[in-house]
C-alpha cells in the first residue's frame, strides 16, 4: 500500500464535522478559521511502540490513546478542542492496522467534535505524533503558575489504576479488566477542564504521576503543597490486588491517569465548583491537599507522618 | 539526562521572538493569539532516521531539515510562518546531540521569525515530528485545486540536486559538495510563496518529485499538464556527473527539492510576477509547462517527443 493510498484512506474517514475547517486533508497544509478574539491552545504528544504502550497493543487502543493524551493537555488548559493533525510512522503500510487505529482515534475525536485536518504517513518504527488545537477565552486558560498559598488542591476521578494494570502486566500475571480499561482507554477530562477555566487558580493533567506533576505546579507557582496520600481517590479498586504501601505508591507516582489536578481559592471550594458547573460534568472531584509557602510536595499519611515513595514519577530518560 | 532536563534545555534556547506567544514551552500546552481575521495554516511532517535522512547525518542538519520541510509546506500555501511545535524521539537523551539539533533548527527558525512554543521529548528510535503554524488572508491561500486550462506552469530555483547527491551517496563515491548542500540544507521558499499568494492559481512544493507533485495538482484541479523536461532549471550542475537521461530522471522524479511549482494565468505571467513582487525575492523562476484539458502530466523533450521516467516519484511505502 503506497503512502498516497493510506492518506486517501484516512481522508475518506476523516469526516468534515466543523464549519471552521476551510480546507482539510489533501493539500500542502490545512486552512482553518479561528474564532474571533479567542486564544489558540496547542499541544503535541508522541507515543512510541513499546515505550508508551506495550508492543502488540491493539491498533484501536493505540489510536484512542494517541488522541486522548493530547486532549488531556487541552483539558488541563481549560480549552475547547477543535482540530488535530496526525503523523503516523509505520513499519509497513498495513491498511487493516490503519483502519483499526482510525476506529479508536476517530471514535474519541467524534466525542469531542475534533476534526482531523492533516498530518502525514511515513515509513519507520511504529510511532504516533498528534498535535491538537483548541480555544480559550483570553485570561481564562488554566496554567501551572497560578497556585497561591492557602488554595485547596483537588483531583478528578481516581488515581493509580493505569499504573496498577501496567504493574500486573509486567508481573506476567492476570490483569484486572477494570484496571486494564483505565490504562488502555483513558478519558480526557475535557468538560471538567472547560468548567474550571477562569475558576481554578492552577491545573495540570496527571500523566507522569501525581507527585511529579504537582511538583511542576509548585515550581511554576513558587509554592509548596502538603498532600494527604490517604485521601487519594480510587484506592478501593487497587486494594484487592496490592498492599497498602503499594497502593499509595501507585496512586502518588504511577503515570497515565490523565486526571486533572487543580487548585481552588481557600474557602470557596464548593461555591467555586458549583459556579463552574463542575458538578454537572458527572466526574467526581476530591480534595487531596493544601498549597503552602515553601517549595515541593510534602506527602503525609492519615496520621500526619511523612510518606516517601521509592521514586517520584515517570521520566522517559530516567 | 532526564526528560525534564532536556525540556529545560530546549526552553532555555527557544527565545521569545514574538508578541503573539502568550505562553510558550513549559505548561500543558502553548497559548497563542492569532491575528484578527486571518486564516490559520497548519502542516505537520515527520523525519525518520534512515528513511528521510541517512543514518549518521549531523544533528544540526537534521534540525534544519525537520523545520525546512514543514516551512516549505507553509510556503506552498502562501502563508506567513509564526509558530511551531517539536516532538523529538531519541534513543538516548544525549544533550550534545540535542544542542546540535537546536543549532540547525533554531537558525532556520530565526530566519523566518518562527517561535518554538511546545512539543515533547520521548524515548524511541530517532524521529523528529514538527507542526508549523502560519497565517494567510482569507481567500488568498495557494491551493492545489485552482489550476485552469491555459495557465502556465512555473518552478522556482533548480531541480534534481538533492536527488543527485543521494544517488552519489548510495553509489558510494564522492559527493559533489554543491549537490550535498541542497540535500542537507534545503531553503523553504517562504518569501516567494507569500509573494505568490492571491496571484498564482495553484501551488505545491516539490518534495516527492516534480512529476508526482504536479500530478497531485492535476488531480485536485481536474486538468492535465504538458511539461517540457528539457526546460527544467538546475540541469547544469548535474551534467558534470550524470548523462542526459539521468539528469532528466533526477530532475523530474527526484524528491527533496523543496522548490515551489505553481501555475499563473495565461498571458499575464510577467505582469503577475512583477505585481506579486516575486522578482524581489531573488529566487529565479522558470516556465516549464502549460495546463491543458485532460488529466495527468505529459512530459515532452525539447523535440516534442514523449519522455517517460523509470518511476514517478518517491512513495514511502512503494
Amino acid at each position: 500500500m503506497a503512502e498516497f493510498g493510506l492518506i486517501d484512506r484516512i481522508r475518506a474517514r476523516a469526516a468534515q464535522v466543523r464549519d471552521d475547517v476551510v480546507l482539510g486533508i489533501g493539500d500542502d497544509a490545512a486552512l482553518l478559521q479561528p474564532p474571533p478574539g479567542m486564544q489558540l491552545v496547542v499541544s503535541m504528544d508522541t507515543l512510541n511502540d513499546g515505550v508508551h504502550f506495550p508492543a502488540g497493543t491493539g491498533a484501536a487502543l493505540v489510536g484512542w490513546k494517541a488522541l486522548a493524551v493530547n486532549l488531556s493537555d487541552l483539558a488541563a488548559m481549560g480549552a475547547e478542542p477543535a482540530w488535530c493533525t496526525l503523523s503516523l510512522s509505520l513499519p509497513d503500510g498495513d491498511p487493516a492496522w490503519v483502519d483499526g487505529f482510525l476506529d479508536g482515534f476517530l471514535a474519541l475525536a467524534a466525542q469531542h467534535r475534533v476534526a482531523l485536518v492533516g498530518g502525514d504517513t511515513t515509513r519507520g518504527p511504529l510511532s504516533v505524533s498528534v498535535t491538537v488545537h483548541g480555544f480559550v477565552d483570553p485570561g481564562r486558560a488554566l496554567r501551572r503558575d497560578g497556585a497561591r498559598v492557602g488554595d485547596a488542591v483537588w483531583v478528578s476521578g481516581g488515581l493509580g489504576a493505569a499504573a496498577a494494570a501496567l504493574a500486573q502486566w509486567r508481573g506476567g500475571g492476570p490483569i484486572d479488566p477494570g484496571l486494564r480499561e483505565r490504562l488502555d482507554r483513558p478519558c480526557p477530562r475535557v468538560r471538567l477542564g472547560r468548567a474550571l477555566a477562569g475558576v481554578a487558580t492552577a491545573c495540570i493533567d496527571v500523566s507522569d504521576g501525581l507527585l511529579a506533576d504537582l511538583g511542576h505546579v509548585c515550581v511554576a507557582s513558587g509554592v509548596g503543597v502538603v498532600l494527604d496520600v490517604d485521601a487519594l481517590p480510587g484506592a478501593g479498586m487497587l486494594r484487592t490486588h496490592f498492599d497498602a504501601d503499594a497502593v499509595r505508591r501507585l496512586q502518588a507516582t504511577g503515570g497515565d491517569d490523565y486526571e486533572l489536578c487543580f487548585t481552588l481559592p481557600a474557602g470557596a471550594d464548593a461555591v467555586a465548583l458549583a459556579a463552574a458547573g463542575a458538578a454537572a460534568t458527572g466526574i467526581e472531584v476530591t480534595r487531596i491537599g493544601t498549597v503552602v509557602a515553601g517549595q515541593g510536595v510534602r506527602a503525609l499519611d492519615r496520621e500526619g507522618r511523612p510518606w516517601r515513595p521509592d521514586s517520584a514519577g515517570h521520566e522517559h530518560f530516567a
